[in-house]
C-alpha cells in the first residue's frame, strides 16, 4: 500500500477539546509513519486547503502536539465557512480535490459540526469520480451536541460542566446575598436551537438550588414563566435562570431581540438575560443580577470534563485507525454501553446519515411544565461532565501551547475565495 | 481569664474565598476551647446579629467546617447593611451589645470590606464605653482590593486568577475565529471604583494576546480606544477588550448608561461590555462576541488561587490569635515580604487606619496611553493569582458544603430594623 499524506481541519466554532481531537489524529498518525506521511492541517480550516494554505504538523515537536490536548481552542484556526452543494461549490470542491492531489493527501480528517459531516461527506462522493480517491473521516466536535447517532459530540460535556458549575457557584453567591439584596440570578447560555446547554445548568437541582431553565424547544411563556419565579422566590428565597440564547416568543422572535433600541435607533445591544431579568424586575420588583457566559463556556478549557477530553482524543485516534483500515465517509462515534458507571466504546456512523441530520432534545428530557429537566435527561448527562482533567499552570495561568504553524510549500496557482 | 463567647459576621458581597476565613476563625477558636466558648455566626450578616437570630456553628461538624475552606459564597448569609456613625445609627449600636451581653459575646469578628472594617471600628469604640467591652477584630475580604495597607484582600486574587485565565481561553478562541468570524472579544468585569480586577485581565497580554484595558481610573476617550483597537485587529487580526463595569465618560456617566431605552422607555438593560462592541462594529465594521462575568467570577471557587485560599485562612486564623493575644480595633493583615518567590507573613492595622480609607490603584501600574497595565503592576499581580486549589468533585461537580445553621435561642425582645 502507498504512503499518503493526510490533511486535517478545524471548522466551525472551536471548543475546549478540539484539541484533542487534533492531538489524536496527528499522535496516532505518527505511530503509523510507514503508511501516513506528513499531516498537513488547514490554515483557518477548510479555507486553508482552497487557498493551499497547509501547515506542516511534523514541524511541530512531540511536546507541542501533546499539549494541545490540554489547549483550548483551535490551535490550527478554524472558519465559518460553508460549501454549498456539489453543482453550487463545484469549483470549491474540485480545488480540495486539486490541492489534495498536489500534496498527495490520501486522508481527509474534517473536524466539526454538521455542515462539515456534509463537506465531508461530499468530498469523498467528488473525489473517487474525479479519479484521485480520499478517504474522507469526519471527527465529530459540536458544543451543541447536535449530531445524530454519536451519545454525545466532543466540546458539549465541557460546556456542560462548565455551566452546571458556574450556575451552582453563582446560585450559592446569590443565595447569601437574597436576605437584603440580590434574589434573583439569570444566566444565559449558548445553543441557538437545542437546549442541551441550558439542561445543563438544571443539574444544580440536585444541590438543592430552585431553577428555571428557558429552553428554545419551548416557546416562552411570560405569564407562566413569571408565576414560576415568583413561587420559588417565596419558597426559597431566591431563583436561579438559566437562558438559553435562543428562547423565544412563540411568534419566533428571540428574548434577546426584545426591540430595545439605542439613542441612535440602532437595535438593542443585549443578549437574553439581561432582558429576562428586567422582565423579572418590573413584574415582581426583585433585585437582579445576570452574566452572559458566550466565548468563556466553550474556552474553558480548565474546567474540562475528564470524559469529554478522553473521547475527544480518542475519536481523532479513531478516525486514524478507521482510515487506516479503508474506511471511507464514515464518522467515528461514541456509543454509550452504561451509564452507571458510565461505559463507551468507539463505533462509526456512514455520513450519509450523520449529515444534515439534526439531533434535537428529546421531549421526555423537559420536565412538563417545561422549566426544568427530567431524571432521564439527569442520567444522560452526567456522565457527560464526571471527573476532571486541569491543564498545567505556569506562574498563575495555564501553560497553554501556540504552535509554531510554519506553512508548506504551495505548488498550485493562487485561487480566490468566492 | 474568663471564656467568652465569640460572634462572626461575613459582611457585603461574598467571594470564593469568604468562607476560608469563616474555617479558619471557628478551626482556631475551636482550638482554644479552653479560653473561647461558642462561636456564633450571624445569620444574613450583621442582621442577625441586631435581630438575635445567631446561629450556633458548635453544632455543625468538623468536617462540614473543613469544607468551608473549599466552598465558595458566605456559609452563613452575608447582606448589605450599613450601619452609619455612632449618633445616627446609635440604636442598631446598642442593639449590638446588648445581644453580646446576653450571649456572653467577648469577640467580635467581623468578616469584610471598608464599610464593615468602619463598622467594627465603632463596636469596638462603643462597647468600651458601655461598659461590655468586646475585642473587635476585622478580617479583610473584597474582591475590590481596595483596604489600605494590606498587601491584597482575600477574594481579589481568585476574581483576578479567573479573569486572567477566562480572558486567555477567550482570546485563544477569538484567535481561531478571526480569519472569517469573530475579530473583537469583550468581557466585561466587576470593580465600580478601582480597576484592580480588569488589570488582571491585562496579564495575557504576556502570552501574546492584544489587549485593550477600560478601566475605572482613566476617563473614557472614544476616539484614541477605536484607534488602539484598529491598530491591534490590524497588527494581530484580532483584540480582546477588558471593561470594567465602573469604565465611565469624562462626564462620569458609566459607559453602561448609553441612553438605551426598550420599547417601554426604561433605561437601558445590558452592561458595559454590549456598548463597547457595539461601538466597535458601528466605527469599525468588525464581527464581535462579548461576555459579562458577574458573579461567577467572584463565586469561582473552581478555580481559587492557592495563595489567596491560604491567606483567607491565614487572616481569620489571625484574628482569633490576636484577639486571644488581648488586640483589639485592628485588622490583620497581608504583609509582601518578597515577590518571587513570594513571601508574606501575617501583620495588623488598627481599625482607625482602616476604617474610610479606600485604596486605589497606583497611576505606575496602568501604561502610558491608559489602555494597559506595567511591569510594575503585572509583578504585583502575579503572586495573587499563583497555585491552584481545587475543590473536591462528586459526580462532576464541586462537593461544596451547605451547613445546618441551627439557631440559638433568643433572649431578648424583638428588634425592628429601621
Amino acid at each position: 500500500m502507498s504512503k499518503k499524506n493526510a490533511f486535517y481541519a478545524q471548522s466551525g466554532g472551536v471548543t475546549a477539546v478540539i484539541n484533542a481531537s487534533a492531538c489524536g489524529v496527528i499522535e496516532t498518525a505518527r505511530k503509523h509513519s510507514d503508511r501516513i506521511g506528513n499531516v498537513y492541517a488547514g490554515r483557518n480550516g477548510i479555507i486553508g486547503a482552497l487557498t493551499e494554505d497547509l501547515i506542516d504538523t511534523s514541524r511541530e515537536s512531540a511536546a507541542a502536539i501533546a499539549a494541545l490536548r490540554h489547549t483550548p481552542s483551535g490551535g490550527f484556526g478554524s472558519c465559518r465557512f460553508k460549501l454549498k452543494g456539489l453543482e453550487e461549490s463545484k469549483r470549491e470542491y474540485e480545488r480540495l480535490i486539486e490541492v489534495f492531489r498536489a500534496h498527495d493527501i490520501g486522508y481527509f480528517f474534517y473536524n466539526g459540526g454538521g455542515d462539515s459531516a456534509d463537506t465531508c461527506y461530499k468530498v469523498s462522493q467528488l473525489s473517487e469520480k474525479m479519479g484521485f480517491p480520499v478517504q474522507a473521516i469526519h471527527v465529530p466536535k459540536t458544543v451543541d451536541n447536535d449530531l445524530p447517532i454519536t451519545d454525545n459530540c466532543p466540546g458539549f460535556g465541557s460546556v456542560a460542566k462548565y455551566i452546571a458549575v458556574s450556575t451552582l457557584e453563582a446560585s450559592y453567591d446569590v443565595r447569601s446575598m437574597a436576605k437584603t439584596s440580590t434574589k434573583v440570578f439569570v444566566i444565559e447560555v449558548m445553543g441557538r436551537h437545542a437546549g442541551w446547554i441550558a439542561a445543563a445548568g438544571g443539574l444544580v437541582e440536585d444541590h438543592g438550588i430552585p431553577v428555571v431553565i428557558l429552553f428554545p424547544e419551548i416557546k416562552f411563556n411570560q405569564e407562566t414563566f413569571l408565576a414560576k419565579c415568583k413561587q420559588m422566590i417565596e419558597q426559597h428565597g431566591y431563583v436561579t435562570v438559566v437562558v438559553s440564547e435562543g428562547a423565544h416568543w412563540p411568534d419566533g422572535k428571540f428574548l434577546a431581540e426584545q426591540g430595545t433600541r439605542d439613542a441612535f435607533g440602532h437595535a438593542q445591544l443585549g443578549g437574553a438575560a439581561p432582558v429576562v431579568a428586567n422582565m423579572i424586575k418590573d413584574a415582581l420588583g426583585y433585585k437582579y443580577h445576570w452574566a452572559v457566559a458566550d466565548y468563556l463556556q466553550r474556552a474553558a478549557r480548565h474546567l474540562a470534563s475528564r470524559s469529554d477530553v478522553e473521547q475527544a482524543y480518542a475519536l481523532g485516534k479513531a478516525a486514524v485507525e478507521f482510515a487506516l483500515n479503508g474506511e471511507n465517509s464514515i464518522m467515528p462515534t461514541v456509543v454509550r454501553k452504561s451509564t452507571s458507571p458510565y461505559i463507551w466504546e468507539i463505533g462509526k456512523a456512514p455520513l450519509s446519515e450523520v449529515a444534515n441530520v439534526e439531533k434535537m432534545m428529546p421531549a421526555e428530557f423537559i420536565s412538563e411544565d417545561g422549566f426544568g429537566i427530567t431524571p432521564a435527561c439527569k442520567e444522560y448527562l452526567y456522565p457527560l461532565i464526571e471527573g476532571e482533567d486541569y491543564p498545567p499552570y505556569k506562574n498563575g495561568l495555564p501553560d497553554y501551547v501556540t504552535l509554531e504553524n510554519q506553512s508548506v510549500e504551495k505548488k498550485l496557482a493562487a485561487f480566490k475565495l468566492s
